[in-house]
């Protein structure tokens, strides 16, 4: 392939009340609000050197918009286009100056349906992470990784891998051999993109980067001071895929939040993925406890590209499944 | 009173199989083994420089033989012993020798039926504080408290405090102003000893202290490695009572064990009982997690100090309730 | 004797800059501000439940008024006139009233002609350990002990010994068989006051005691962050004395602080003193750090607790040296 | 260029006395030990999948016998070797089997005289990172970078960024404007390899990745309590280039060794540097304390990849300073 996409850079995020929003993220979870503006707020964590990984735009309902990757170049972008095109995706361009601090962006309904979105350009911010003096909650450093609920899981890892460059980690499957789980990156972590089975395409997390594991359960404590305890979905634990330590959170409007630390390098090509079973007791959280049936039943829906209406949700290929082990 | 209770210093937990026990307690819980010999196990935490705090004895059932109290000096059992009488309580002496690296010891089946046991000497044992070297798995540190559930709260309340001098520091109380759990103690920490609504005598749990949040962090990721998944019962998490950072353990008898971190000094004389009603949604586990059934309804039991049989069990006073913010 | 010293409970610094000091204490290191006068600023840390433990007075030069010592009963101060009239010591009293938030004190020079003071009420203040929303900087709990530089340590140790019934956790004695240094305590830590031998009478310190090592960390980052990396004296580092994890901050006025965590429990009789010598290598900073100049050749001087000058100075009976072991 | 370099993979360092290196790097730092021969030690990290990070080699004096890269593909060796040759730089091959565990590998004495080496393949070894029960010492999760002290900083830079395709993440110029120091990285962290302007060519450290800050302390305690506290020359402190929170120690042969935790991601093409200048106080270690002299003045020797002398050393060609804020 001729393009090279870097990184998750941002999720766009539809929200219905702005301040309620702000008080979680902002107050309570510690992101750096870079701008207000009527409709939205743009987030960052305090090592990112760019305008926002996080838009919480205001809405009637609570939906995703977009999940948003940043290429290489400029040029990727036009070979993305003939990529998606080659394979009759739904797609739109949006000009330079339509989205606020980006440059132009291409955004395609996946091949699950999901609203992706890639652009190269971002407008610079401070880089707060030696403003230690700011560092507040949960004191989150970066998006790490979204991880998206669809019907058919190996269609979307084949099309992740095969068209667009990202290598697997970790995955997951049944006792058939079904592909259940998949855990994809392009940057040099555990992932930048999870799809697990399930009803789809929703957006099931955003997982954000934390120092150490003591600054997520400072995060637990400050929430539950804030009366924010109902936030905590689940957590914390440590993750047997991926080793995170990890807290699962559901902001204001239901959307799930993952606070995250402690993955590895995976930087090299022959790194081989560690293949989790669905039968292996390994493959449960790793200290035991059980996830919460909401955290198998409910994601965030989103929307076409196009019309911005909610996209159809169509149930798992895979016998849906609550192994204990998904990240 | 003419008598000086110092702390809570040692219980001896009567298990099946002193290997599997073993295992637990000091290969992955990182206790320090001060001796063996065929019947017991004489453990002790980092920080202690007595022989032992916990006792490890072979028998054909799982129970508490003993709960013990270090007193100031050895008089102190004599006016202990008079007070006993005077309230008719079944008593026994252990002269010294009697048990291993002790002085002579007074026990007596509390006013709840709990066996207890006072003493004021013990061998001493090298502190290994400071040989960080040795540290392990949880980095147990020493003894902090034992809680037990008892039929009658109050009962057990008043006989502490009035009688035998202990000061309370946190407790519950039902909607009808009934005292349902009560935090006392004698060294100064918020407690030696907790009693708590429920089927009893009963020991519900030792709470041993560790150094930092993350050395329990630590235990839990070593206790999933050695296979110990499923002893983790509950948390981590932080208790609204006491603040201290949490996780319950059940070792391969089914006894538990606290490991905590994070309460606060209680020396002051003028120190106001923290109060938390059944209904104050604050009175739940700070972070909101709910504790499994188990927690509310096993617990070891206790032996008769002159027979050794099992001390009968009585239903609680109180109507029995699960509320999530118990210790 | 007949009255109980509880603890170490509060000191008050002049200071020349009321907003300098604020900025230091308040905003970078987190204390909590329970009150501001035209004169003072009322300190407390994230636990403690009275009005404050340390006060910032104004003042045209550095030195330190009084150190605090709160003891169990009214009845208590009176014993201890007796005691210190027996001595011919010179003391005062100053009535409820006279001093904001306090019950009547009694002050007195002590043997080392230390301005010390002993009170029984303090108003209360809510204990804060559960805002965790409020936690900022080093997070600060609570005082922890007062070091002072005394010219014959051996003669102030006999004294908060044998007359004010202090007990001794560890000390230091040179090649001779002097006491060179001691930590005493009457709360169950291993410290409420230390004697080292130097130019006196002086204080050293204050320690205050935080709730785990990353916060003494987060201290640092923020405090550099804030531009006070010149204020950090020595540390971050381990003492092999007390075991303490350990930060040295000098005040804007040069009194000079120390972040503390991780000492041990100290409740029982016979507790015996850990003896370091002078040339025991392990008498050293644990970890083989040497302190800089400054921590030996500079400390705050007292006042006469009559007429408010500076108390002379005498040089030490034991030849000064400089080991780097002291706390 | 056509090839793709993958990140910093191993060091060989000569050492004089295998059994004692041994007890510093396993039973001290937590090493894990792959293998050992006659004449050498193979050590990873605990998260490292491959055989080995780190060779200790019996010699009779110490040196550094080479600094391995990874490589993306076999044939990046081969124009590895024509863009070497056409520099006409001096090169040997080491055919597959020469080196254990190793796949073939091109050595080159690189612009600056020191010994670097790639290659593609390595045998794997299993990931011990959830294997938290073998977890001790530093608990050293995998190689992260090297630093270098080299003659002439911008060759060296412009080489490896121009030629090899580095990017560089932070850097230092003197007032002049000259470049001083520079921070290069292949991977997505702050550097795979830095140089600084000194005496050279010579390995000044190696830098391992620890998985939390509390990992670095525990480190500082571990090496104390095993007598190796002469062994720590610098820190703990935080650095204020890469933002790691560091330790420096010297193993016995003097080598230097970096603990290290803490910088953030260099994923994006438009990653700008960030630039430090001699002058400007947050050069300095960040949290203010100074780096002993022996840091400075002390580095390890390497050799000729050809007659395994040691490479003759050259003065820097901008005057030396000593800042502090080196890393």
């Amino acid at each position: 392939m001729n393009f090279s996409i870097i990184r998750v850079a941002r999720t766009i995020l539809n929200v219905t009340d702005l301040d309620k929003s702000r008080a979680f993220y902002v107050d309570a979870l510690g992101f750096i609000e870079t701008e207000r503006t009527n409709a939205h707020i743009y987030l960052r964590g305090l090592e990112e050197a760019h305008h926002h990984s996080l838009i919480l735009q205001k809405a009637e309902k609570p939906s995703v918009e977009a999940i948003g990757y940043k290429v290489e170049k400029e040029e990727d972008l036009i070979e993305l286009e003939t990529l998606f095109k080659s394979k009759g995706m739904k797609m739109k361009w949006m000009a330079e100056g339509t989205q606020h601090a980006l440059g132009r962006a291409l955004r395609v309904q996946d091949i699950s349906g999901l609203p992706m979105e890639f652009f190269c350009k971002m407008d610079k911010a401070e880089r707060l992470l030696q403003r230690f003096d700011l560092h507040k909650g949960s004191r989150v450093q970066r998006i790490d990784h979204v991880n998206c609920s669809v019907a058919n899981v190996q269609m979307a890892h084949d099309f992740y891998v095969k068209e667009l460059g990202f290598a697997c980690s970790e995955d997951t499957v049944d006792e058939a051999g079904h592909l259940w789980a998949t855990w994809l990156h392009r940057k040099q972590t555990v992932h930048d993109q999870a799809f697990m089975n399930g009803v789809g395409p929703k957006l099931h997390h955003i997982g954000f980067w934390l120092p150490d594991p003591l600054a997520l359960i400072h995060a637990c404590d400050v929430l539950a001071s804030l009366g924010y305890a109902q936030s905590i979905e689940r957590g914390p634990g440590r993750h047997g895929l991926s080793n995170a330590f990890f807290l699962y959170l559901r902001d204001p409007d239901g959307h799930r939040i993952e606070l995250y630390n402690g993955d590895y390098l995976t930087s090299d090509p022959d790194n081989e993925p560690i293949h989790w079973d669905l039968d292996d007791p390994r493959r449960q959280t790793f200290w035991g406890a059980k996830a919460p049936d909401s955290w198998f039943d409910e994601a965030s829906v989103v929307l076409d590209i196009i019309t911005r209406e909610e996209v159809p949700l169509e149930d798992p290929i895979l016998e849906k499944k609550k192994p204990e082990f998904m990240i």
